[in-house]
C-alpha cells in the first residue's frame, strides 16, 4: 500500500488538472508557470550546491554534492512533453539523485517546443553531452538520466549519438519515460482510473507541440520504433498506476531484443515521476537509493 | 489594485490555514513541513548560484548572483516565527534580493524555537555576523534583512551587537516584520478581515513557543520595548492589509524618536511578505526593486 506521504503527488496533479479544466484554452506561458511547481512535492536534499553554467550556449545547474566525485557526471533531463519544465522545476530532484550517487549531475534547461519542435531537444542534449566530454570528463563516466519527456530524451540522445559515431555513455536512466507518441499503449486502458496526470488526450496534444511537423514514429522521437543494438545498459523506473507504463514494457522487449541489458523496477501504485517526493514520500527515496545502487558501480564509483 | 498574480499568496495563506484547521493538533514537524511550501509562490530570479556553508556551526545558502559583489554581504534571516522556516523555504525570495542588490547574500538557517527559545536566534545571527566579519567583510559592507520573525531578529542582533560594543552593520532592512509579542497592535483589528494569514491566536500561540520562559517586553525579544539610540539606518517594508502593520508603524516612531533614520513603505492591499511573490507579481519585483535602489548606496556600491 502507498504511504501517507505519496498523497502529496495525487493532490498535485489534482490541482494540476483542475487548474487544467478550468481553463481549457490557458497559453503555453501559463501552462509552464503551473509545471514549474512540480518540484514542490519534494524537499530540498541539503548539502548540494547549485551552480549555474553555460553549456556551449545552452543554460543548467551543476548540482554539485558535497564530497561528491566531481569527473563523473549526470546529464540530467527534466520531464514536461519537452514543453515544459526547466532547471529550477527539477533542481531538488536531480539534487537529491546526484547526491545517491556521489557525482555531479547537470541539469540541462534545453529549448522547448513548440517554439523549438523535434529534432531541437535530442540535438541539443547531444551538444551538451559533448561539451561534458570537452570539459575532460570520459564517456564510461558519464551516465544520462531523465523522468517523462526527458526518459525520452535521455534515450534518444544516445541513439542519435550512436548513429553519428559519437562515444556513447555508460548508462541510461529513464524514469516514468515517455516513449510512444501515438498514446497507443494498453495501459493507458488499465491504468485509466489510476493515473492522476496522463491520459492519452493530454499526451496527443503534447506530442503534437512535441513533434512539429515530425512522423509521430520517427525512431529519434518515438524510441518504439528505433533499433537498440550497441546501446548502453538502461535502468528504467516506472509507477504501477501509470498510463505510460507500457512505454517502458515495450522498450524493455525491444531492447532486450538487441542485446542490451535492461532493468525494468515497477513500483506499486506509484503516479508519474513519484521521485519528484524524493526527501518526503519512502517509496521515492527508495527509488532514489537504487539509482544510486544502479549507477555507481556502471561509472566505477565504489558501492 | 493589487494585481492578479499577487492571489496566489492568499491561496497558498488560504492552504495553510485549511491544513492547520483540519488538524489543529499539528506537531511542530508537520507543521514545519508545511511552511517549507512558502517560497511555492515565487519563481526563481535565475542567474544566481547557491552554496551551503557552515558559518561557524550554522548551516547557510550563499545566495550568489553572477557579477555580484563579492566583498557586500547581506545577512538574510527568514521567517516562521522563529519556529518555522529554513535557508531552503526562503532561496528563492533572497536569491532575488541578492540579484537587486548586486552582493551576496547569506541565507542563515538558525536553530529554531521551541527546542531552542530566546535569545538562541538573536545570539546565533549574532554570532553568524561576527563570522562574516571574520572572513575580512567590512562591517559598513554588511547589512541585515529579514522577513517576519527574521525582520524581528535583522532589528534584535543589531541591538544585540550594540549592548555588546560590536561595530555595526550599515543598514537594516525589516519586511512584514514581527516585533509585537503581546499581539495588541490596532491593525489586528482594523485588518482582521484582510490578513489572510496572520491573528492574534495564532500570533500568541508563536510568541509562546519563541519566548518560552523570557518576558513577551525583554527588549530584545519585543524592540517595541528596546532603546533605538545609535541605530543604523532601517528600511521597512510592509503590506496594507497585515494584522502587522502597525508592529511597523510603531517602531518607525520609536526609531525616529531616537534620532534613527527610517523608512517605511507601505504596500496597499499587500498580505505578510508578499516578496515571496518575486519573479511572479509585479507588487513583489517592485518591492526587491526599492531594496535594492535603498541597499545599493548604504553598502557603497554605485546605483
Amino acid at each position: 500500500m502507498a504511504s501517507p506521504q505519496a498523497a502529496a503527488i495525487d493532490r498535485l496533479y489534482e490541482y494540476f488538472l483542475t487548474t487544467f479544466g478550468a481553463k481549457p484554452d490557458m497559453g503555453v506561458d501559463e501552462m509552464r508557470d503551473l509545471f514549474e511547481h512540480w518540484c514542490d512535492v519534494g524537499r530540498d536534499p541539503g548539502g548540494v550546491d547549485y551552480l549555474e553554467v553555460d553549456a556551449g550556449g545552452t543554460p543548467c545547474f551543476w548540482a554539485v554534492p558535497k564530497g561528491a566525485a566531481q569527473d563523473r557526471v549526470l546529464i540530467a533531463l527534466h520531464g514536461g512533453g519537452c514543453v515544459n519544465g526547466s532547471r529550477f522545476s527539477h533542481r531538488k530532484m536531480y539534487g537529491h539523485i546526484a547526491k545517491a550517487v556521489g557525482c555531479r549531475a547537470l541539469i540541462v534547461d534545453y529549448k522547448r517546443a513548440p517554439e523549438h519542435p523535434f529534432p531541437s531537444q535530442p540535438n541539443e542534449c547531444l551538444d551538451v553531452y559533448q561539451w561534458v566530454l570537452a570539459q575532460g570528463i570520459a564517456p564510461k563516466h558519464v551516465a544520462t538520466i531523465g523522468d517523462s519527456a526527458g526518459g525520452l530524451l535521455a534515450t534518444t540522445m544516445v541513439l542519435a549519438a550512436r548513429d553519428r559515431g559519437v562515444a556513447l555513455p555508460a548508462a541510461i536512466v529513464p524514469l516514468s519515460p515517455w516513449y510512444d507518441m501515438e498514446a497507443v499503449g494498453e495501459s493507458y486502458k488499465t491504468n485509466e482510473a489510476n493515473d492522476k496526470l496522463i491520459s492519452a488526450g493530454l499526451i496527443l496534444v503534447i506530442a503534437g507541440m512535441a513533434l512539429g511537423t515530425a512522423s509521430p514514429r520517427e525512431p529519434l522521437a518515438n524510441p518504439l520504433f528505433a533499433d537498440f543494438r550497441g546501446m548502453p545498459p538502461m535502468y528504467i523506473q516506472v509507477g504501477g498506476y501509470e498510463a505510460l507504463l507500457d512505454d517502458s514494457l515495450r522498450v524493455e522487449k525491444l531492447a532486450k531484443a538487441a542485446g542490451v541489458e535492461v532493468k525494468v523496477d515497477v513500483f506499486p501504485e506509484m503516479q508519474h515521476v513519484f521521485q519528484f517526493m524524493a526527501g518526503h514520500a519512502p517509496e521515492a527515496d527508495d527509488a532514489v537509493a537504487r539509482i544510486g545502487a544502479w549507477l555507481r558501480p556502471r561509472l566505477g564509483l565504489a558501492k
